[in-house]
């Protein structure tokens, strides 16, 4: 079995992520040193259906480990969704003699690779390159740590000037599924309250720690909302609510927006996508298709693809409690 | 005239800024240099009526000159506004012995200390803390080198994504009356254009820069506006607008937002603060009163705070000019 | 059991980390969170013996999660090595009425605990705080990812100025025992080679690997000196040593030294410090002592103090295998 | 005279700066929007003398604005010392059709540019890119605000774990000939001294200085050191006649090295840069030679490159004694 694979083709897709550029790194250099010929594919499945492929040499990836983004672009398509659009994708990998694929993404990413197995028998392997840390099979996924990190580096220069005023912030952070990026950095900020899209506490609970808030002395509050955060009121909504019927507040908004998707990765994000690469391919050369290369316990793992993409990973529990705690 | 300073106040006030808290240091520190007294007025005007006042020494300022904010935190005042008010604050500081003040902020603070010079000849001297830019009467105001890294950083990474997806950004910053985080952040950024409140170039220019822009191969463009750009449009109305007549891109906005105005100060802040602080205590000492310090040509100087508040620096042209060329 | 503790001390001891600030607020936040009296005790084991301790409630660790270093100061304590020294610290605990002690350090700190505890059957609890990630019984201990991040950050600028020159840099990181920090910032900054404690692959090998370098075009090189490395040569003997015996490349050393040891938590770490922190007084109030606190596989656990000082973390041979695989 | 300049060449030379690779862009993208063709020439004289030439176009500078080092790489050249090598240089740029040249670099570089200029008259625009902002002629060198940043962010780190346990660091900064790096960044970081090279204040001042320091009540202490600084020791030897002298500290060594020369260039650097390359580009095209471009009080200006070369910039003296005063 392992002998079939000569030649492996790599792709991002999807939203992009910090840790895709070490990832594709990485598949590149584990080809090289195994003695496989690397293709990267450009803009995903579009670039997969038009045939905009490029072959890849150690050297190719050189410098890129501590880019955010991915150099091989990323982009939606439509018509990788329709049976004719996956033919002509496939008819490109046959053509191109590629005997197996890498696709660094999220669960629509994994769909799509998902099909391509289905339908032509095409080996895939899958690398969880998302900020939002949603996917089941892994305890990690490349580029949450680093999002993390820039949230929490934006609050804390937010909290400068809230101290400074004695204020209120609402800040709003991606996450229109999962809170897991407004937990993680909620806590890592001090956070007041963390309103997620997995509970809804309601306002009054809000509305309560705001009151135990400021008679407790606290000189400043930050309040992190996930997008798609449950209470039925965004930011701006949420501003003028408290301003109405807490009026010891002054309030003020901030929504973080897409530099949480940018930046250079941090260690922990470059080491995972080093280590998920080698993972990629040495599956595809021992023959396996359709999982997801995840990290458990520190160790690299494969979860079926189909399993994968089942569902949002559940928000953590003990972190929610640790949350409140914190915030006494 | 010099021997009759032996207690100086100091206090922040207005929109706080990175190097407050280096200036608040040098001024303690010269003053303990000096052997004089020195007095930290809380809470800007509101906290010199009510008479928030606290002795400093040389120690009560470490580890501050890193951190972004003020601790003598910041406040508007209505009541500083009125005679009344303006009455009880120099009652306050003729009761705590208080022979001098110097004021660090804006425009608005810098009215105020005027005020209480005019009605009540009390020796007065200003800071420029504003990450602005904006006040005549100095090259750089304190915050704004720190501003315009802050925000420099932000852009670095949403290009990053902004590249990966082929995109277009709006990115709204700072600066409702004058374009100078702008002008500048847009130029070390890299921007495609800028758009400042200081001119009006009209949206078929911005169009036809971006078909200029899309035509020569560029991956990505960032647009900054300014708060108060004079297009008539905001940013999200200005994504509207773009995509109606230019189709051919996707667009995204970011309001960055309150980070610009907290992190800690860069050394040129913190080296700008510290050498404004001893000039304003020096000067005191010397009996001068009424003045802002400033900085030109790396030298320090004295403008009338009358003049400094008259209007607000005007946009540098070779920069817009710079901008223009480097966005070929 | 439980009802017994109703006053819990905190110490940090050893070598700072980053993390240390967020896990004594913790501690102190989850003490006023159940109704217990919170205790610091500045300056290790010394300061125990001293009697220098300070009631803390939830206010007095405000803003202190982004800070590194630790406001409860460090120190070695030879007396605290000798009976007498212990029985004068257990007094002082028993004077000032603690039940229970949480202990932030390394090995060393983790000695003395053990020793508090079966001399005076005091109850103690562990945090481990080290930025060498050498602690049985956690994957991760406080400051390690902060640190790893510092050196690869510190790397990437030396890279730069590598690259500009086409030279071999051969860059010292802590790590006299151990080699996580080389190994992990080894692979986030795209290392050459690594050579860490744990192994030593003789210098043949080395000079093989830096020909076959040059050989493939790269432009610059970067090899990673753990401290403790097994060469039998430090950084400065290395580059001698490469330079005869290679002279095709211009060689420059850097120490990183101290600054590793600084600087804000990341939000990994800040995380992991408030749910140890949790955990830890958590564990005291359900009558458990003589326990550290760990990470794996993303859930606390418990281990023995006396598992957790046995031996140094294993190197991760996996991460090992994906270095050799990424210079290539 | 404008007309005779169709074709402009551009190289960096000496040690890298952060803000070169800015410089380039802008070079290259003035030269594209004045319809000029732009050679870039690798590996500075070296590149020069083998024909290391590239078209470049607008489009080849995308993306480095932000990057630290020169992608034209930087090299020292005995060759182009010699008559004979200059020659060959000269013949490869008539050979190419050049009609002028920017260089970008320290005092070396410049006096290759004008004796290129002096003996074939060939025209020259320097831009002065060094981080030791030691140039006459120019307030600002490219690179210089980068570093010192990069400096008081490591100090800032090394301040955590100093503080934490009362230690004294002597740190040793870049700078062989001139204190600039060491002054600004020792003030930004709040040094108790600051040893440079164009002082010498002798053993017993610092000793004394330690001793205040001390008796203050300073938790820490950072003394910051030049490479070229004139007591008679360097950082290692200061160390010893410290602990030996005033056995009151417990001293730490660290020496950044070239870390300092790297990292992203500051807003600052990428317009200065930016402005810079537009300067020396149209001076060209106006028909001047022997120039480097400077700033001074925000404009730029132009000196004779035999003027910039003839002494280092003098230390501030205004800013040594605010940091006499800032270490009350």
């Amino acid at each position: 079995m392992a002998d079939k694979i000569k030649k492996i083709a790599v792709l991002t897709s999807g939203g992009d992520s910090p840790g895709m550029n070490a990832a594709i790194r990485s598949v590149v250099r584990t080809c090289a040193y195994m003695k496989l010929e690397c293709i990267a594919i450009y803009r995903g499945y579009q670039g997969m259906i038009e045939g905009d492929f490029k072959e890849m040499n150690a050297r190719s990836v050189n410098n890129i480990i501590n880019k955010g983004g991915t150099i091989l672009k990323s982009a939606r398509c439509e018509e990788f969704r329709t049976p004719e659009g996956r033919q002509k994708a496939h008819a490109q990998l046959l053509k191109n003699n590629i005997d197996g694929l890498v696709v660094i993404g999220g669960n629509g990413s994994f769909t799509g690779a998902l099909k391509l197995n289905d339908e032509f028998n095409f080996p895939v392997i899958g690398i969880p390159g998302t900020i939002d840390n949603d996917i089941l099979g892994t305890t990690y996924t490349l580029g949450f740590d680093t999002a993390i990190n820039t949230v929490v580096d934006a609050i804390d220069k937010i909290r400068d000037t809230a101290s400074s005023h004695n204020r209120l912030f609402f800040v709003e952070v991606m996450g229109r599924d999962v809170g897991h990026i407004a937990l993680n950095a909620g806590v890592g900020a001090g956070a007041e309250e963390i309103l997620i899209p997995e509970q809804n506490l309601g306002l009054d609970r809000l509305l309560d720690s705001l009151k135990r808030s400021k008679a407790s002395g606290k000189s400043s509050s930050i309040v992190i909302v996930a997008e798609g955060d449950k209470t039925g009121k965004n930011v701006f909504e949420l501003k003028e609510y408290v301003e109405e019927h807490l009026p010891i507040y002054d309030v003020r908004v901030s929504v973080l927006g897409h530099m949480q998707r940018g930046g250079n990765p941090t260690c922990f994000d470059r080491v995972l996508a080093s280590r998920m690469g080698v993972k990629a391919v040495e599956s595809l050369i021992e023959g396996k298709s359709n999982y997801m290369v995840g990290i458990r316990d520190n160790q690299l793992i494969l979860t079926p693809i189909s399993e994968a993409i089942k569902a949002h990973t559940a928000i953590d529990e003990e972190l929610v409690r640790v949350s409140d705690i914190m915030s006494t």
